[in-house]
């Protein structure tokens, strides 16, 4: 392995080795084994963390539990190819292109993960820190997520392990490298509602007693009501009705059921809880007002959270500065991380590169930017231990 | 046939001889030509108005166009079985049992035209008129009703047939026998909504516009509009949602596109054209407050119509009374029938018997009532022509 990977180590050439693993969830695909074996041949303690299936991997220089443990986060598994027809390269054949990796995962993020192995790896060996450093690499991100991350930091917490601060590799940047960070990300739930009336011909609609009514009622005053109007470090949070269906294929008939779904994404300044309270009390208003029967299932698949302004983020912001020449945008948009897992253990931040093309056909990263995210994150280490 | 139906014909056997022709929409079945052998036997000039495949009888006696011309009308089509296996005797078989006739048609609406057909033979046998009396009999009421009742009358303004006054047989009484008759029918309408924003994932709303918001709001305003509050001889009209569809399996994407449908009843408060103009107003409004596209499609089946109470429907709701000891409400409420084409010939009124069964498995008809029917309808006749 030192042989495939002489110093200092190749990022470019580590991300194609590791889209060349075809880790689509739950398969760990032979990327969390070349990491592994990359890392303990640098010094580094791995334990496959493996829970129901999933692999995880968890990486520590240094001693267990040092004050000043420096954390990145990040995953393996990578989304479905989708249409392999549609794709000008093998997404499993990592070809280099035009400047760029072609791949799924090219960004989203075996790049980011070869970026800070790449950076870990030289880091410890050319200046080795007094303190440690920590990889946890997971291989259920994309998926349910239930025993990727969570499964790192459970197994941590029993063994005491820890990590002072936390960097997330996922992408951050929407155009340009280096032009955004996140500090925070907002909560996301999502509702499923049915409706239960009763069912009636439409020319004696006094008899039937229509849930489409209470349904229309009920989805426009919850895309009416404004949320709140943002927070210091959020966009205001938003609710999106994404389905209204009945499947009533008579127009004479009024049916006694139908269906709807809203996903919302929710700042600070509200909770899982403080939602599901104010839309119990519009479903049981619609109810009062109706006499529909309203019945909501919700999941909250993260709460929000918020890393203030603080030493971890100016850490990060200075080195994409100092290397990028462009000051981050210290952000909280966007859908959900293995963040809002890791926020409830350490200080955690996110930086990675463009995330653009992630999640499509000929998904491709330029090898000029996965040098530049290991620069980053070698001058963020270097920085954090000075 | 004067063999098979000796004088005075019998309603009962003539109800059992047209379930036993199988005439589902569009099938002539053999009821047409039962009908059309008994009443030229009894001295009706009768004719086939056919037109598209659909077979219609006009039938006549007495001179053409007479100036006190009776004329009933009705239908010998039924609408399908359904579940077959669920009826407790053939639907076609017109058994006799419990005092009743069972079958399709039993009474939508074969003991209807059995009763005033019967009710015109035995009549003008009887007692000879000074006028005419004319039977428009339809293939096509529970179809598309394109051919049927309005091809006799425009087969009638061409050869200068006309009637005074009509009768549509239709069941009319919702528990018993005597207490409803029709004096004019709601109107209907039904519009096709479809929505057109832009697709987007549910996390950057802003970037989307959702069509499932803009339906919302409109199927509320819609629904919690009050049309009026109806009128001296109307219920008020009624707006009904009845499909309200999306078809998108994922919660964390807005979707482009999204339907609804809408059943409107309305009284003579209100036209076609009137709630067109109200609809269109209301799909601007929320384009201009969404920016979503909103597309409708409109088909008035039917306008609603009154014949204001006078000397037809003064000459049934006595006749009704005499036999039955009950007067009748004069209604306008329930779907539509062929009185909405008759009403631009001449005054129309509707009366029949109990209507609890229609389009039901196990259809059937209490054998009394058909007497009843039969007698009504005669003395209709007999206190038209005094």
């Amino acid at each position: 392995m030192s042989q495939n990977y002489p110093s200092p180590v190749d990022p470019a050439k580590l991300t194609a080795d590791l889209i060349r693993c075809p880790s689509v969830t739950p398969e760990e695909g032979g990327a969390l084994r070349l990491l592994q074996a990359l890392l303990e041949s640098a010094g580094f303690a791995c334990t496959r963390v493996d829970r129901n299936g999933i692999a995880n991997l968890y990486a520590r220089w240094g001693a267990k539990a040092h004050a000043r443990t420096f954390g990145f986060n990040g995953h393996t598994d990578v989304v479905p190819v989708g249409d392999e027809a549609a794709w000008t390269v093998g997404p499993f054949s990592a070809e280099e292109k035009d400047g760029m990796i072609w791949g799924r995962g090219a960004t989203d993020m075996k790049s980011g993960v070869a970026a800070f192995a790449a950076a870990a790896v030289d880091f410890i060996s050319e200046t080795p820190p007094d303190g440690a450093v920590v990889l946890t690499i997971t291989g259920d991100e994309e998926g349910d997520a239930l025993d990727g991350t969570t499964a790192l930091l459970d197994w941590m917490d029993d063994q005491g392990e820890r990590m002072s601060v936390c960097l997330v590799g996922e992408p951050t940047c929407p155009d340009q490298m280096g032009e955004m960070m996140k500090i925070g990300r907002r909560g996301s739930m999502t509702v499923w509602y049915s409706f239960t009336g009763i069912q009636g011909h439409s020319a004696y609609p006094h008899r039937a007693n229509n849930p489409l009514h209470a349904m229309a009622r009920l989805m426009d005053r919850l895309s009416s009501h404004v949320l709140d109007e943002g927070t210091d470090h959020f966009d205001p949070s938003t609710l999106a009705v994404v389905t209204m269906d009945t499947g009533n294929p008579a127009t004479n008939v009024i049916p006694s059921r139908c269906a709807a779904t809203v996903n919302i994404r929710f700042n600070d300044t509200h909770s899982g809880d403080s939602l599901t309270d104010w839309l119990q009390q519009e479903a049981n208003r619609i109810t009062q007002e109706t006499g529909i029967e309203v019945d909501m299932e919700i999941k909250v698949s993260g709460e929000s959270f918020l890393t203030p302004p603080g030493p971890l983020s100016d850490l990060v912001a200075a080195s994409v500065e100092a290397e990028t020449g462009i000051k981050p945008v210290l952000s909280t948009s966007g859908g959900t991380s293995d963040a809002r897992f890791v926020k409830d253990h350490c200080p955690v931040v996110e930086f990675g590169l463009v995330g653009k093309t992630m999640h499509q056909v000929d998904e491709r990263v330029p090898v000029t930017q996965i040098y530049q995210l290991k620069s980053i994150y070698t001058r963020i280490l270097s920085d954090y231990f000075k």
